[in-house]
Parts: structure tokens; sequence; C-alpha cells
């Protein structure tokens, strides 16, 4: 199950080893934190030694580096699909927020690292990141900004209002659980529709169901 | 500085000495997490001895419940203040994200301690919190609920919603700092009305300004 997992979750990432190492990396960050976890730990979880570990990941923080940059870069990808297979406003934020919410609910306990964990990274690393961060931040403005322009939305501020979509995907991470009422899918398309209405999109079909 | 600031985050916590340690368990779990964080560091950082922290507080779990136990209720009392002065669900809600938006902003450093250190209380203490964070949860959902029936906000599923309205607040805590482009006021304000919007409110002004 686990080799299963890991490269489900980093498909890019070679050789396993170094995806069991991650995933070892993930659970350890999100039970108890990075600063308190030891790469003794990771390696222990990951049935290898110390040793083993540096291999592949030169220290801890280049083990967090690695899970915090390949998070980013799926869900710039998954933003950047969108906006390249569809080029109405409307669906466009429909479909962000459709994936970007299911990405972090399938993903919770990943996601949560990802976004939780980024004041541990060094300078150089979490720069890295940023310019990452900004990317999909700045893709979700100029959707909503062009839908501005063409009257489609009705925002007084693209830039909160992106911050404010955001922030509705990366909290899912926070709260999702195995039990939660809503499949990652179900809840991405309720996220949709809510927040095609805080961007003052007028539903053609009655909300209540 | 450090006195007055603990005494306006924790008007109700009596001796000063007591604030002062929560005021450095906050910095200290906020930068590295409540794990890696051990009561000689904070007791330190307060000036005290290890000694002198327990008179206060028995553990370092104690310590946290009371950050996380003084921070819900404080949240949860901003929810009730709205909801006995103000009777109408527009206005209750669009109240309600004010001041929880802006108390996410201002106090983004507790704030974060708050909503992200919730696994690591026991769990009699964590139970004592989790019956305040539902109390804040029913508040939301049942304003909405009657925003609803009353026909004045749209929606398909309230807790959906609700969770919704409450994880825009939370996740300001996230991302805010005191560099951020709006006062905490301010984004609030701005909050409220994206909210309004998200549950169906059209507005009788226009949006953008």
């Amino acid at each position: 199950m686990t080799m299963s997992l890991s490269a489900e979750l980093w498909p890019d990432v070679q050789p396993e080893t170094a995806r069991r190492l991650m995933l070892a990396g993930v659970e350890a960050f999100a039970q108890r934190g990075y600063h308190a976890t030891t790469t003794r730990d990771i390696a222990g979880a990951a049935g290898m030694s110390p040793a083993a570990l540096y291999v592949h990941f030169p220290s801890k923080a280049a083990l967090l580096f690695a899970i915090s940059r390949y998070g980013h870069e799926q869900t710039l990808a998954l933003v950047e699909n969108v906006v390249a297979k569809e080029a109405d406003p409307v669906e466009r934020i429909r479909l962000i927020v459709e994936d970007f919410v299911a990405w972090h609910a399938r993903r919770h306990t990943v996601a949560r690292v990802v976004q939780y964990e980024l004041q541990a990274l060094p300078e150089e690393e979490f720069e890295v990141v940023a310019q990452l961060r900004r990317r999909i931040e700045r893709i979700v403005r100029e959707v909503i900004a062009e839908g501005a322009a063409s009257g489609v939305f009705a925002v007084s501020d693209p830039h909160i209002s992106a911050r404010a979509v955001l922030s509705l995907g990366v909290d899912v991470a926070r709260w999702y659980s195995d039990r939660a009422r809503q499949t990652p899918t179900a809840l991405g398309k309720e996220y949709g529709g809510l927040v095609l209405r805080m961007l003052g999109v007028t539903p053609e079909t009655p909300v209540t169901d």
C-alpha cells in the first residue's frame, strides 16, 4: 500500500526509495511538525538507516523542500491545465476551484505539510516555492480580473478575491479528513459554486436542490 | 510592550506572570511548533526558571490548553455578541465575518497556535476546545439556515456554507502579516461583502468602488 500510495503522490520521483522517504517525511512532519522530527525518525519510519536517507536527501530541509516543491508544482499544474483547456473566465474559475479544492481534500496530509511548513524552508528553497505560489496566485487573479473586465464577475479587488478563493482551498487541508461528509470531488463542486457566487456570478439554475 | 500586549491579549488572565508565559508560549509554538518547544525554552524566553513556569502551568500541554481555550472563548464571544445585538441574518453574518476575520488578522500569531496546534492537545483538553469550536460553527450554521429559511440567503447546504465562511476567517491567520496591504478591520469588511455574495445576497449598492 505504501509503495503504491507514494507512486500515486509523486509519479515523477525516482527511485521508489526516495518516494518512500518523502511519504515517511510527510507523515512525521504532519504529526509532530518539522522541527520536532529528526532524519533518524524519518529513516526509521521508512525502514532505512539515516545513512540511506542521505543518499537521496542531503538533509531534512532537502526532504521538506522536495515535498513542498512537488506539492506546489502539482497545484500549479492543475491551475495551468485549466487555463490551457478552457477560455471562459467563469468556467476557468469553476474548474480551478474544483481541482484545487479536491487536491487539498484528497491529499490533505501532504497538503498540510505543503501549506503549513513553509517557514521551515531555508531561504533559497523558500524563494523557489514562493515563486510557484506567486504564479498560482497570479493566474487566479488574472482570470478574476479578466472576468471583471468583461463584466461576468463583480469584484472590488481582484487581489483580495484571489486570496479568498485560494484560502478556501488551502483551508480544506486543515479540516478535511477521511471521515468528512463529502468526497473530494463533491466538495470541489460545491466550493466551485460558492466561489462563483462570491465573485458575483448569478447562478442560472436555482442553487437549492 | 510585552506586558501591555499580553494584557491586551488576555485581559482575564491573572497574574501578569501567567500572561507573560502564555505570550512566550505563543511565540515559541508559532515559530517552531509545539513538539519542538520545551518548557525550558518558554520559561527562558519569559525570563523565568522552569520551576517558575510550573507554578502557573503544570505542563507544556496546560500552557497550550490555556492559549487555545482563551482563543476559542474570545472568538465564540465575538460571534455570540453579534447574535445578541443584531437580529437580521444578513447583518448577523456580515458582522460575524467582519469580527472573526479581523480577530484572526490582528491576532495572527496567537490565532496560528489556536487553529493549527489542536492535535497536540491531550484528549480531555481537546474535547473542551472541540466543544467551543462546535458552538461557534453551530451559531454560524443556524444564522445561515435562518436566512435561507426566510429567503434572504440561497444556499444548498448550510453545513458546507458555514464551514466555508469560517475557513475564510481561519486561513487569514496563516497568510496575514503586519505587512499586509489591508488593516484587520478593512479586511474584515471586504470579506463580509464576499461572504454575503457567497450566500446569495445580491448587493443593493454596486460592489465595485
